[in-house]
């Protein structure tokens, strides 16, 4: 856990008074990706799962979908003055046939070319340039196993509890078995974490599973998953409108305010059993 | 209100069952800053004080430090196909002599041509392109005036109050008083939309505020706080390590895990009289 969190000094102010002691940090440090030698993202991020994060990204780009995508994954070496390496530099070597991303990626699911910046050009981006769909996915999940997700995913967040300061991201099956969990300053991160896992190990896409994440459901987030081919994302917080409207264009379930056993259920209320329900005024 | 939150039908499990019901949800719409009418990013955030965000971002690059630097801003006309002006672009014009941002603006605080990629390196930057110091700023704050930041800071965001969804910032003087509170979807745009309107305001630097952000303090925030000539930045949650680290190199008083009559400072407690306390034991 080294490079995961730093232990610094720090005042603390409360009912005792006022005191020194020491605090436990999570780390941020930036990560360079480059694909075939060439820089094409700076994320700032919490060291750990960096092959990962990187493969995970370019699941996100729509550039990889498995392992016989990518050639292979390194660290850049002496990418420093004093010949040291930082390990803040990976670099991905695609496979010969796959079509290196665009490097103007950042924009993709934002703009198209065809229509001016909007919402309705994100949408479609994202239905272009995704492998796969989740709409027919028939995967069913009980709302019991959902309440258990946050306590289920906190327990997985050794460096949260240590330090507070996490953003988290766990894969489960409808059988409640959780795939892989990951942590990170960035809650974009921890998803791109996962997925790169899924792709390093060819699951994708990932049919029949529900990713929970601490915090909010963006847009972005609700991307992720789609371009993960996962067919269930559930928050503890908001989600934003276009999260929701991208998850309905997707066929995404999209769950939100999930906390003890109540949910707020934006889309595809049919894979928890709740739609006729909500119909009856059950 | 009609572009900052969306009505959208949504199914409730609670207590009381199971029932479909309409629900608010805060507004994520990309936005697209041009300068002189080259795109340079696109943002997802919650529309609203655009003009301040596309300043404001300029303010963090370090393009521009003022109103005497903006020529004009305005949204692009007839973006898409059907004619109809989404206000998703503005394209802001730089005063003559400005220099235009550089196009690889995203990578300027995370990595330097000297050096590889690393936190040592995301300093350095801050650093030269910062217009000035905050090391320097006399200004002392009561923690019974920080106590009640969280709470006003609360108070401030009307749009939160209805979708749960929103990231804020407000800056406070050292007497309390609200100068400006800003709400987005992302809480980096919160930011910016202070700073935009500071800079257009000519009130930059913002000598003698403090800078209250809900969630986390990220690097990110401490770069914007300084960028904006900011000495202090208090946070309802953690701070990240190189956070941390830029605070205590760049000056500026970090406070993190606000809440009640508690808080952990992480550099400069002599703004807030607690350095000699502690080392007192009081």
């Amino acid at each position: 856990m080294g490079r995961v969190t730093r232990r610094r000094r720090v005042i603390r102010l409360g009912r005792q008074g006022v005191a020194a002691r020491p605090d436990t940090l999570a780390v941020e440090e930036p990560l360079e990706v480059r694909v075939a030698g060439h820089p094409l993202s700076v994320t700032m991020r919490t060291p750990g799962h960096d092959f990962d994060l990187a493969a995970g990204f370019l699941v996100s780009e729509g550039v990889i979908r498995g392992s016989s995508d990518i050639q292979g994954i390194r660290y850049c070496a002496g990418a420093v003055d004093d010949g040291t390496n930082t390990y803040n530099v990976v670099d991905v070597s695609l496979a010969p046939g796959v079509a290196p991303p665009d490097p103007s990626v950042e924009r993709n699911f934002y703009t198209t070319s065809s229509c001016g910046v909007c919402g309705k050009a994100s949408l479609d981006a994202v239905r272009t340039s995704a492998f796969w769909t989740v709409h027919d996915d028939p995967v069913r999940f009980d709302t019991s196993l959902l309440e258990q997700l946050p306590d289920r995913l906190r327990a997985a967040q050794p460096v949260f509890d240590r330090t507070g300061g996490l953003h988290a991201a766990g894969l489960f099956t409808a059988d409640g078995e959780l795939l892989c969990a990951r942590e990170d300053v960035g809650r974009h991160n921890a998803v791109d974490k996962v997925l790169g896992w899924a792709a390093r190990e060819d699951r994708l896409p990932l049919t029949g599973t529900i990713l929970m994440v601490s915090g909010r459901a963006s847009f972005e987030l609700v991307q992720k998953a789609v371009m993960g081919g996962i067919p269930a994302l559930a928050a503890v917080s908001a989600p934003s409108s276009l999260a929701a409207e991208l998850a309905t264009d997707a066929g995404l379930t999209l769950v939100g305010f999930l906390r003890g056993s109540s949910m707020n259920v934006y889309s595809g209320a049919d894979r928890l059993g709740l739609e006729q329900a909500a119909q009856l005024g059950a």
